[in-house]
């Protein structure tokens, strides 16, 4: 039981008896009316039956006629006006629910959202509920090799693949299409960007009966399979000396592998595409440009409705450190932003969130807002790569909705680059949300538990860009912890914080990295300062961050429009999150707190890890009111975040004190 | 042919037309008289019935009986007082010439020794040499792993495992037997110190009929088969719950095991073993010292005439960088220095060179002189781990003879190291020196083929310590590259000078480490800072150095004895090279050169980069009077030491200039 409550997520099987409105749901819970029960609508039939016998113990009949006692009846209804594609409506008429959807899937995603309202307690007695998904894209982003390992996986091994074969028994792969389907994510890319030599298959006639099988699966619950694919498959697998993108056999390679398959699963998403990026084969070996690369592989997919999603993630891998005038933030803008409208409309832009690397703290990328006849998709990640690794807790919702509630100013003020991505501010028919899966075959598939709620908070805001951060933990707590208070508010408070604790005990005001080469876990200050990645912070003795105004520094700035390019470029103006990223500063420098930079940075470094210590304390306190899986595994992660926060700590202060000489006006310990 | 130069590294067949002695050689080629030819005689024989082919031409005759023209003898003289065990007497008696040995051994090196003069055309008639090697123990080993991975290997995959097999094809083993034995090497560990599951086995039925036919390869040429052993091996492959010293079932299962090795390998040499360091098993989990661990293996191995190879590396390697009071350099003494004379006399302590883990420059270990009791063998590294990795030029030999010069004064003036280790100090029985082997699968056996010059040397010096650097240099690099005089001077002068030119160029003044973690190329200035390691520089806005006085500091200087404690203590009497081992000194103090410590490291920085641009172009005026193969393999490992150094020179500098503002007095750039 135990094991089942931890492997199902905020599915699983709570406690019901006290619930609020559990007497009022067994009005209508007798009966459910569907009329053609196939496919995804079969799906959501049995779901809802499955979780009606969950939360009120009663076995509800199906039928397909009406009946005249109260029932839930589930009604696809493709001209409904208040409801647009995926939608959904769930309304009270009389005695009876009624669950409306413009398509299938508007009706599995509804039957989710009952079950969400049913299973924290919500009264049904008025409902009215009209909920249509702002994103068309909402995807997850696998970064797993056929070898079963995954890249910047930190929940064990791959759930797709084991020991250089695809997994056989397709069990929890159903089970995770269920957990995709219930947070509204609709697509799914199951390997790597990185495309290696036995995954560059992964679209031949060897491997496209098991793609083929994992498509069939995901189909069930309204998700599409998506593959990576490599831009030198041409070469590598076609056995066409090329991988030029205008080659007459290269342009007819992609074809006809589009064609096969498409044989193999009609429904096919799309490719992903990682190209001229960290030493990734890409359009640039043959002097031609991103949207010819791109174009190739959409022309192909184009007669059978699938898309290319492209990743923007280009830069020079191989900079010197020595030259400051080479900015790697600027990277992406300088390389896409003139090839806009370039793509073929069922190309899509695939952008990280931040010009660098998913870091604790960046702006939000000059990519948004600036290309107005591109498709676009914000890329964030759900594996913890930079921040704690599912160690330590970091819920990430906040960020990502800064990041989408950011105002690009693109077309004067209120062009949020959410608008972007959804297309409504530049009339864009596709575009959306991608994350990196923070999932893996662990028991409670992320490692540590708490770390749930991210994945299913970016389905949530995948969905709705403006549920805020609380609300969605609110959901999330209440759906795996039950809805005691005591338990609710311990929690809630955790994740609240979490973040900004996060970034209070590793790398001060937005500067990022100072990790660990390669593995990005823990602290190195220098770890990245003389490498070729681009990553500097170019502390000295004097002050620390990079420069990049216009007036001095690498002009980074200048990508933003109007309003954020001003106050970026000012030292005055800069938002102090954000300090480091763009202005060299002297760590004598006054922030607006009255506090030196200095002792900003020791003030944040001791903070943080009383936080992290009390979050600890605060979840023994939970001891006996969380099921005890859960509570000792993460209590297990929270003894390790409070070592390695200290180390952090330590770390960083004793780095700048060395730095400096200049000591903590609080004369609390700094090794020296 | 080419191939065959570099694969047969200083065997090879030079161009012996101008030969000085050629003449004089004819005489007595003809024919070489041996009264018993098996073994290893045989193989004496063959080595120098091929040498006379090669370097004259003649076919000589081999017999039994005395002729009367002029000949070479092979005489077994067991009772001949010059001589010591293995060694050799080349002499001449009238027209013919002599080689005497005290056993087989002693006449195979007397060979070999015949060769080296002869190939590099010295003239023999007034020959009279009396040689025996100063050390009983003149070991190789050998980090491979059944994978074929080679643990700080940087010249290929392993000659003895492949894919987690034995090896079949014995060919390149011989090959690799014969170059030993050339340089006088005896005894030869074939498995990685780090043992692990499967080599674990290599004990066992399953693995000894494939060690026993390695052994019988070396045995032609007097090198006897140790292997690497796990301490906990009566646990992992005996059944055994404990691997507990004192163990009844213990200590039974290591004499059923020796008594296993020795029916498939009578002459077997005995056990290396890693216990209780960096996380491999041993004695101090059941409680037990290592005299005692290493007494069970003793026991067992007794009977055979078999001997424990036990190293010292013994340290804590979870320290916390934050308590300045470890210090990972007093570790070994302290570990062993109490045991001494509580180890079998079949024990033997393998003791590192420096204190802390072959770096560039560090002091000799404690332990030399402080065990009189107790036999030691010096543990060296050829492999460059540290010290270029063998992309570098870094000839080591000037390294290895000052650890084995350096005075200890155990017992006054003149107590030098290798006399501890040779065993005439302490008078003990076995003793000697033994490296981490270089060599891998490479076309050249070490990546790069200036990096034979280290195996080389080590041969020789383990053989006599009291060759010097330069000589030993010279006979490696004529029998490379014949006596051309500019040839010859320009590769002397690049080996002679390159261990310094590496030291300017990377870590300044005895401080170590500032290397990438785990990789341990190229800088990383605070890469082992922070770490469990032990490994720290302690560099601040101030200073930088460890203090490891007695006065003020972790009192490391108190093991070593009167001059040597007395000079390390105070600032002004230390070596200056020591410098920043043994104190933390300001930026700005004033060395000897009448330099600061900042002006000194930017001038060695800058120098050293100079000086192996200039290596490199020396070694372009060296086309097309070196062999083509080695030409340009030796180029390509240049350009890469050549822009290493620059990034080694740059980041040091610039780490340096960041912590301190202090410019170069010279102006030259230094990148801020």
């Amino acid at each position: 039981m135990n094991e089942k409550n931890i492997y199902n997520c905020w599915l699983r099987k709570g406690d019901y008896t006290n619930l609020a409105s559990l007497e009022e749901y067994l009005e209508f819970c007798n009966t459910i009316i569907v009329k053609e029960n196939k496919g995804v609508m079969n799906t959501a039939v049995n779901e809802l039956k499955s979780a009606i016998k969950r939360i009120t113990g009663i076995d509800a009949l199906v039928i397909g006629e009406k009946v005249k006692n109260p029932h839930i009846i589930l009604d696809l209804m493709q001209n409904n006006n208040e409801i647009g594609a995926e939608g959904f409506a769930i309304k009270r008429i009389n005695n009876s629910l009624i669950i409306q959807g413009a398509d299938d899937k508007g009706i599995l995603y509804g039957v989710f959202h009952l079950i969400r309202e049913m299973s924290t307690g919500k009264t049904l007695k008025q409902a009215e509920i009209i909920d249509t998904p702002k994103n068309k894209l909402r995807m997850i982003n696998h970064w797993d090799n056929i070898s079963g390992d995954i890249e910047r996986g930190y929940s064990g091994k791959s759930i797709f693949f084991e020991n250089d074969c695809v997994i056989k028994d397709l069990g929890r792969i159903k089970d995770y299409a269920r957990l995709l389907a219930s947070i509204g994510i609709n697509g799914v890319v199951i390997n790597n960007v990185n495309v290696h030599k036995y995954e560059t298959k992964f679209i031949t006639e060897e491997y496209l009966p098991d793609m083929a099988r994992f498509a069939d699966v995901f189909r069930e619950y309204g998700v599409k399979l998506f593959l990576s694919v490599n831009f030198a498959a041409p070469i590598e697998i076609g056995g066409i000396p090329t991988a030029d993108p205008l080659d007459v056999d290269v342009i007819n390679w992609w074809k006809e592998t589009a064609t096969k398959i498409y044989k193999h699963i009609p429904d096919f998403g799309g490719f992903i595409v990682k190209a001229d990026s960290e030493n990734r084969p890409g359009p640039f070996t043959y002097n031609r440009d991103h949207a010819e690369g791109a174009n190739v592989l959409a022309k192909a997919l184009k007669p059978y409705g699938g898309i290319v999603i492209w990743r923007c993630f280009v830069y020079d891998c191989k900079l010197d450190w020595r030259d400051k005038s080479k900015d790697r933030a600027k990277a992406a803008y300088d390389n896409f932003k003139p090839l806009d409208g370039k793509f073929m409309d069922n190309v899509v832009l695939q952008v990280k969130n931040g010009p660098m690397d998913f870091q604790i703290r960046e702006p939000v990328s000059t990519l948004f807002g600036a290309m107005e006849n591109t498709n676009q998709v914000m890329e964030f990640q759900i594996a913890q790569e930079y921040t704690g690794q599912q160690k330590h807790l970091c819920y990430l919702v906040p960020m990502w909705k800064e990041s989408l509630e950011f105002d690009t100013y693109a077309k004067g003020k209120g062009s949020f680059a959410s608008k972007v991505v959804d297309g409504t501010l530049f009339d864009r028919n596709i575009g959306g949300v991608a994350a990196v899966s923070n999932l893996g075959d662990s028991q409670c598939w992320t490692g540590n538990p708490l770390a749930q709620a991210n994945l299913y908070g970016f389905g949530r805001i995948a969905w709705n860009v403006d549920l805020t951060a609380q609300e969605i933990a609110l959901e999330w707590v209440k759906l795996t912890f039950g809805n005691a208070s005591e338990v609710v508010e311990a929690v809630m408070s955790m994740l609240l914080k979490s973040r900004d604790v996060y970034e209070e005990y590793t790398v001060p005001l937005g500067i990022g990295w100072m990790v660990n080469p390669n593995y990005h876990y823990g602290p190195s200050v220098d770890g990245y300062e003389y490498s070729k990645w681009g990553t500097y912070h170019y502390a000295d003795f004097k002050g620390i961050g990079v420069d990049r105004s216009a007036a001095t520094g690498s002009g980074y700035t200048t990508q933003y429009k109007d309003f954020n390019a001003k106050i970026y470029e000012a030292i005055k103006t800069c938002p102090e999150e954000l300090l480091l990223f763009f202005h060299h500063v002297p760590y004598t420098y006054e922030l607006k707190s009255g506090k030196t930079l200095i002792q900003h940075i020791y003030d944040t470094h001791f903070n943080g890890v009383n936080e992290v210590t009390l979050m600890r304390e605060n979840w023994i306190s939970l001891k006996g009111k969380v099921d005890a899986e859960t509570y000792y595994l993460v209590l297990s992660k929270f003894n390790i975040q409070v070592e390695d926060a200290k180390e952090w700590r330590d770390v960083i202060n004793t780095y700048f004190y060395r730095r400096t000489g200049i000591d903590d006006i609080n004369n609390r310990t700094i090794y020296k």
